[in-house]
């Protein structure tokens, strides 16, 4: 049987817009038989954070990071023209308009159809997130570092960095 | 004959510096003998709606969005230093003085040399923006989406995300 | 005997979090026996550029970018959360905590790995850098263009935009 063909999308964005390219790109690629990959680090670890996290991270540095940066798929804001919020509101209500699933749907969506939801623990580090599997969403299946991503690209027929 | 090696470009990006690097790579791809396709998306969609267009779309949202993120070749600016447009229009001067073509120039570059201008009906959407021909400029061939991308970008040998 | 894997690295942008991404990788892959190139342009040439350098550029429009944008290792900042210099001293401190090399030892260790380091000459010209060997770190081998980088991106099993 031939082996499936392989997509790896690095999420190291956490804009909202970024990430829905994230996801559409994600559900595409399965649903197209591919066997997709997201590898979310940096900014991209606040979208498979969880929402109702409280103030993490030992010391008060990484808890004053945290508060800033709190992260979670709700809170996630476009990277132009957020305009205090108008403009993020106004992509919100179009998504809902136009049937596109929200970020939190498209996490439940990508994990249904296989999708592999991997945390980048190298970053964590730098991002002061605690890198402990309750920190994530439940779907995040795997927290590795960087070998791993280029292991998985290296066999991947596309590779997008987003 | 050998089938010509496929170079897939995804413009996400409406900024100027962005932009500027794609049309580079496209051209250059061109010129190399690739087979060019540049997908826009999202913020990218800018960079083909017609610069004449009037504000569109249905419904009160729709327009103010539109006329908040007009968009047009003329009107994109730098990513970093705009500087309420300073940054912007002294990267255009540069570009002048070094013979760099603009943007408009560009799009009519990569048309005269056979690259395939596509844009991204999923994210007119979310964008406000009627997924219809007219909205965007006539080199613009193809109106698609996400499948059609991922298809392109699988026989590719160089897929960027820009 | 076999070739070794190609991994192409674009650093189009100039933000100390996308710079920290792209050296991770580049060691990453080296570490894993992959020939890893680095391509330096637009913003990125921020990052190689000398930190003692002055303000160069012919030409008074040329000096006043290059004041505004000095560029230098050291002076990268976050893309996010930057708070006049707030978040980018936190992940700066960070760093450090988790023994993350610094921007400079980054150049310096992949240097040591045999990485190439290259400098994108087409991008200069728009962005008022002089072109010149003298405007780079000495870790900067080779100064070329567009065409360089995509006939090595040809031949790269992984090629990342970052």
């Amino acid at each position: 049987m031939a082996e499936k063909e392989k997509l790896s999308i690095v999420v190291f964005s956490g804009d909202l817009d970024r990430a829905l390219t994230a996801f559409m790109l994600a559900t595409t690629g399965a649903s197209m038989g591919m066997e997709v990959s997201m590898f979310f680090t940096f900014w991209g670890l606040n979208i498979i954070k969880k929402n109702e996290g409280g103030i993490r991270g030992k010391g008060l540095m990484r808890k004053m990071l945290n508060l800033i940066n709190r992260g979670g798929s709700k809170r996630l804001k476009l990277s132009k023209l957020n305009m205090f919020g108008l403009g993020t509101w106004m992509m919100k209500r179009l998504m809902k308009e136009t049937n596109m699933p929200s970020i939190d749907e498209f996490i439940t969506m990508v994990k249904n159809m296989g999708v592999q939801l991997i945390g980048c623990t190298t970053t964590c580090g730098v991002m002061g997130i605690p890198p402990e599997e309750d920190t994530f969403r439940s779907e995040v299946e795997i927290l590795s570092g960087a070998t791993y991503f280029l292991g998985e690209a290296r066999k991947s027929k596309v590779t997008l960095f987003i």
